[in-house]
């Protein structure tokens, strides 16, 4: 996919009159005219967009559907394995997977600070379109805002995003049960070490990558494969151990997992130890866990495990039988500890 | 409203503890899980939110919907008529309706700057929560995003919207006929006026306020009534200069209009020749213009004007049969002009 962006058509705004974005290409005239007509419209070219409607109107069945939306402030721009471009589209596709939702449409809201490099801009446009095509949504509808100087950071994005859910999908914290077989996608941290490092200039002896990827491809694999996935969760800010706590209390039921099924890479486990974070909190891009009825555990974790983005699951734990809404992590050496929620900030703007 | 707001209970997170947003308010931990359980669920309280999903799930009939972003950025976050809480609901809402739309949900990302404060974030809450409930569409699903000091500038939100049009309602640029009516529902350049005002600390002998309001019951009691609507648009960024040329570009017809009909409040027009603007250019985020099959266009106006949101409705022209996709006005004194998009940027950071 880097390499299709690199290789992509020059900058459509002739960069030599307006180098960088200013106040007027959000200002609703000439200027934020050909910002749409000729970098964002030709981009993410599709009937919807092309309408030039207040909204994108199209078809839906009767049925489910999801809606959901996140904004991005990641520092810097672009790092190893991703960019604000790639995972402004994979955190919203994932945030629909979650809900058992195929991923339809997208918005995208801009947000430019003036003075913003109109080629930077042109380079995560393209980065969008990529993700976009390779996750199998359409980009149907934005916005532009341009804020002065000193004002912003650069460039924000928020996208919302719509899908729909097939009949009798039903997912969601409160259908865990007892029982249930929670299943990691793969290793934790990666995302969060990869922006740390690019943030602040650390070096690893392998290139480590963030884990950033669509995940609505595999969840619905899984759901067309007949599995009873009860609830899904992508692991961003907080990580794994937040994700779990959440379930937890939404369900009300307790989850017991062991230490030695979590993945974590030597290079991430090794930044984490220099830096004093902790893998269980770390923000992840492209992981995700899975809470399965225990009958197809076995099933599932093979359908996971054949996918690209799931090649590194495993079981991880179950949900407890006990009342104790709580969290509770069986060490490598055999002692329980309760996970707690961090209260502090560990990593800011990772995403 | 504005006395809703006033009298709304007292801000949910303990002032005297987090006086100011903190980087953890975004973070993913205890702090954001505060923020989002006391602050943003009981406001916004509906079945949706309160499943703790990664998003909004909701049942749709078969038929059309519309979905549709914009990012709120205005300065300063108060003005006369409107806060940028209501101006984020009302945005989103009339950009349905101009797509014919009952809007159904919002969401909602806010980008907030650390130190922002916490009072203030709570009022803007409660703008929108009152602004929501008058318009009839539900808060379904948010996120939080904290961006370090001096990287952001208090607070932006964007909103999404989704809602559903109804079978047979069929409404864009490219259903734009000669002889089409075209009705402006009020007067101009109130909201832009309002903004600057506050901003630059104007003062006026009447209190000038933002026409700031949410269109779609006075959009849907038009089309209930049968009448055939073939576009809508709402003069936000750019005015209504910019939403007729866009219209003219995209539908490929001339129209003309005549300044007579064009109401412009004393205060504005003051305001305008003093500060150079045109109304034609002024932001507005109350105001519409209505494509009508010339047959309805009376009946129309008389529903236009029932509606408090259009008590100051005219019709100022129509979409001419030539063959040039021009915009002319018809000038006080009887001479032609082309209507241009403007160059620069009148107005930065009025929605």
């Amino acid at each position: 996919m880097s390499e299709q962006a690199t290789m992509a058509a020059a900058c459509p705004i002739p960069i030599s009159q307006y180098p960088q974005v200013m106040l007027a290409h959000g200002g609703g005239g000439k200027l934020m005219h050909q910002l749409i007509e000729q970098m964002f419209v030709p981009a993410f070219r599709n009937p919807l967009l092309a309408s030039r409607h207040d909204g994108a109107v199209f078809r839906v069945a009767e049925g489910k559907m999801a809606f959901t939306t996140d904004s991005y402030v990641v520092k810097p721009l672009f790092f190893p394995g991703g960019d604000i471009g790639s995972l402004a589209v994979n955190g919203t596709v994932n945030d629909l997977a979650m809900c058992g939702a195929r991923p339809l449409y997208l918005s995208a809201g801009f947000i430019l600070e003036e003075g913003f490099e109109m080629e930077t801009l042109w380079r995560i446009v393209n980065s969008m379109k990529n993700a976009a095509s390779d996750a199998g949504v359409l980009l149907a509808t934005g916005d532009t805002k341009v804020v002065d100087k000193g004002k912003g950071d650069g460039i924000f994005i928020n996208t919302a995003g719509v899908g729909v859910i097939a009949d009798g999908v039903e997912i969601g914290p409160e259908r865990v049960s007892p029982g249930d077989a929670v299943i990691l996608s793969g290793d934790l941290g990666r995302h969060g070490i990869a922006i740390m490092a690019a943030r602040e200039g650390l070096e690893f002896e392998t290139t480590l990558e963030s884990d950033c990827a669509p995940l609505a491809d595999l969840v619905l694999k899984l759901i067309d494969e007949g599995i009873r996935v009860n609830c899904l969760r992508d692991l961003t800010r907080g990580g794994l151990a937040s994700a779990l706590i959440e379930i937890a209390e939404a369900s009300d039921h307790g989850i017991r997992i062991s230490e030695r099924e979590i993945k974590v890479k030597e290079d991430v486990r090794g930044a984490c130890e220099i830096l004093g974070f902790d893998p269980m909190y770390l923000a992840n891009e492209g992981r995700f866990v899975a809470f399965v009825d225990k009958r197809d555990a076995d099933r599932a974790l093979e359908l996971i495990r054949s996918d690209p983005a799931g090649e590194g699951a495993s079981i991880i734990g179950n949900v407890a039988s006990d009342a104790n809404a709580r969290v509770v992590m069986e060490s490598r050496i055999g002692a329980d500890r309760i996970v707690d929620m961090f209260s502090g900030e560990q990593l800011p703007r990772i995403c």
